[in-house]
């Protein structure tokens, strides 16, 4: 038995049938070259063996004296957890989007481990991909898809257990127990702004961050433009994903003098402005992103451990190099503070993890003035080729989680050398997510047009998108 | 817009993640002799047709005052509820009953018409099935497999447009205002009672029953055994259906002087004395079974329009006869009753009405003294032989709703010369629920042995079982 943190626990308090909080990553396989037609059977009756389950993947939470705290399932049952999916004719990977965009709108049974694993096969020629969902207050994205990445190989002979039967350090034990003193600084913290947040709310550390930011208010606007994004959200999903080259992202921010995270939200700005004209609904105002930050170490402790910047997407202007030289300014001068401010970082920290939640929450009147208006994250992957029983792992998405008055969640992740995008969105809200796929394109290519970057022949990296 | 009665809004009401309210019907098609290898693909493209829905299947609730009403969904997207899937090698009917137990313990999104058709292709021989899923405030049990019944085909030439795109006269228009005054009589009587019930509740309208059950104590016994199932239960599903011969029902009626609901029974008592002897929880006192009778005549408009009877079932016999005899004199002194008394039928159809939400509602203090032990539902179904675009229906298996502290449901379903068991849990309160099929057969044979009629040779008519 071992009790939330109150950041943690205050992603089981606000999920709703409208607003389920986990996340989830769909890695895309290629068999082995003499995989032969049961390599899938096989993969799913070696996993089958591990009928048990390691911290976080054993722990289901229970209500306490009014306060979260994990417990180890006794009644664990791998057949729950583990799922095996086809895909139906003709078998795109537009028909496993739309199953994605499925699983993810359906809320997770609380009376077990919050997780999922989805084995999904039939795309052509024997790819397959996993979609494997978590709970946000069993891991946060980052710690996802580090442990994500970790249960993986790096060598095509090598076999590992499944995510659920590996050993991951930052899980280990009792997490609270042996975590560091930082972490615990951390933790009162988070108490500290979750006891000031969530209930009532009002702007009042919103007002903090304003003071903080001195004399820059041009650069950090903390008023944010009305959109179609910033409204009450429903039920289900739509998920939309493409894999870019990273080579083209630093062509780019080389010719530009911009980091690839920067570049990264030019392109999300430049899609997201073109989608907004099509939708007759772009605000005279710049969009602001919040941008997450990790605070993580590599041998720190499990959990939530994440700060934001807020970043100005200028999606007001018309010109591609003026916006991204916009969201340069903007962004460097975010980080500046973050550096300079440990008391502000701390504040964030609570901010941030509960930022999901929505902004509604921060601001009490999220749709006439919405903090901000959209979450774009970049999530590290691996560098390396990785692997799955001797399978070559070709794709990286993230799903992550829309919000009321935050209908929309740009997630990218690195593998390698390319960049998946996931766009994950509240299906009412958010109509025609897959045009977002062409906007990205477009985004790319006007950049590079601009700055006389031979963009690569048709022939993409990935060019696998759908609905 | 329209309001729904308290019976039908009561469903909306007690919702939770851990007890979905919807009812579904699996069905399971021969493809026609020639068809090609794109059946389900023209099926679907064909369905894809039709983007428009009528009532009930455009309704979305909506809160009013504090008042569920049905409003037209004017963003219907057929896309979200028409879906398509594969079933996983091998394709068997257990790979069936693994997906329809996970769909079944998904809660649909309340933004949108409550239902969802999914197309399931990938059964040996190119079968395929339809499972199709109806929010309990939509439709009842009856008239869901009704509308399914009407929305198929007569012989193999006609198409018919799907479910969703037909005009279905107990739903066209308004369906309160073109109701007849029998209904608006009984929907009065449904929201007394449902005022009396809804909050707090006692068993105020359980002592009524008693009253009115005269001497006739032992037959009827309200203060039914602590059973395993008669506990909290989870948001997790486990399916388990099997197809029996008619006739093996009928001859064991037709030599033991019981109708075939009677018989029906009693193989369900047989079954369930068995599982509870495995698991050592067989009660001392007989289990009671609440079994749903329909009081609607074919003219009816829709909603929910049932009543109930309680059965003993005799599970403390261990004799196959005694059990049966016993059984049949307890329906038939059930139904003396809900002949003779009025004023009973009215409140019983309220009561039966939310009594899926579970006898704790209706007893206050369910596990220690439930009403009544399990759900046994006999759904009419068509006696004659069905068709999708050509093909032929093959089984039809009725999926319904387990409750706190109901957390098995048995609803069979009636289709040509076979009965569709359909068992559905908490996959968590009733572990291997699967073993119920195979303690089905032995009841069967156990009453066939006693009655010295030969069972038919190892062959069975439809001996497709799975967990």
């Amino acid at each position: 038995m071992q009790a939330l943190s109150l950041v943690d626990s205050a992603f089981l308090w606000m999920e709703t049938r409208n607003q389920p909080m986990h996340v989830a990553g769909l890695n895309i396989y290629s068999p082995p070259p003499n995989a032969g037609p049961h390599f899938i059977a096989k993969l799913l009756a070696d996993w089958g063996q591990h009928l048990s389950a390691r911290p976080p993947f054993n722990r289901r939470p229970v209500l306490r004296l009014g306060l979260w705290q994990w417990e180890e399932d006794k009644e664990f049952e791998l057949d729950y957890h583990l799922r095996h999916l086809a895909l139906p004719q003709p078998g795109r990977i537009r028909e496993l989007l739309a199953i994605v965009s499925r699983l993810h709108g359906n809320l997770m049974d609380r009376n077990r481990p919050l997780w999922e694993a989805y084995v999904i096969e039939g795309l052509p020629g024997g790819r397959f991909a996993t979609y494997i969902k978590i709970h946000h207050a069993l891991v946060d994205g980052v710690s996802g898809a580090r442990i994500m990445a970790q249960s993986l190989s790096r060598t095509a002979a090598e076999s590992k257990p499944p995510l659920w039967a590996q050993r991951f350090s930052q899980y280990s034990g009792d997490a609270h127990a042996s975590a560091p003193a930082g972490l615990i600084a951390q933790l009162a913290g988070a108490v500290r702004a979750g006891r000031e947040i969530l209930p009532g709310v009002g702007s009042g550390l919103l007002d903090m961050l304003r003071v903080g930011q001195g004399g820059k208010a041009s650069a950090l606007p903390f008023q944010a433009p009305a959109t179609p994004f910033n409204v009450e959200i429903s039920g289900s999903r739509r998920f939309a994903a493409q894999s870019y080259s990273l080579a083209r992202f630093k062509r780019i921010g080389e010719a530009a003098g911009a980091t690839v995270n920067d570049v990264t939200l030019a392109i999300c700005a430049g899609a997201l402005r073109k989608y907004l004209e099509v939708q007759k609904a772009l605000p005279k105002k710049p969009l602001i992103a919040m941008v997450p930050v990790s605070l993580r170490g590599e041998s720190d402790a499990g959990g939530n451990q994440v700060s934001l910047l807020l970043a100005n997407l200028a999606t007001n202007l018309r010109d591609p190099l003026k916006r991204l030289a916009r969201i340069v300014q903007s962004t460097s001068e975010a980080k500046d503070r973050l550096g300079s401010m440990p008391r502000l970082q701390k504040l964030a920290h609570g901010i941030t993890s509960i930022a999901p939640m929505g902004p509604a929450m921060l601001t009490g009147s999220a749709r006439q003035h919405p903090t901000f208006n959209v979450i774009i994250s970049n999530v590290p992957g691996p560098r390396e080729t990785l692997f799955l029983n001797g399978a070559r792992l070709d794709e990286v998405y993230p799903v992550s989680i829309p919000t009321q008055y935050l209908a929309l969640n740009i997630t990218i992740s690195g593998y390698g050398d390319s960049l998946g995008f996931g766009y994950i969105a509240c299906r009412r809200s958010v109509p025609a997510l897959q045009r977002m796929l062409d906007y990205t394109d477009e985004a790319i290519l006007e950049l590079e047009r601009a700055l006389a970057i031979k963009p690569p022949a048709r022939k993409r990296v990935a060019p696998r998108k759908a609905k």
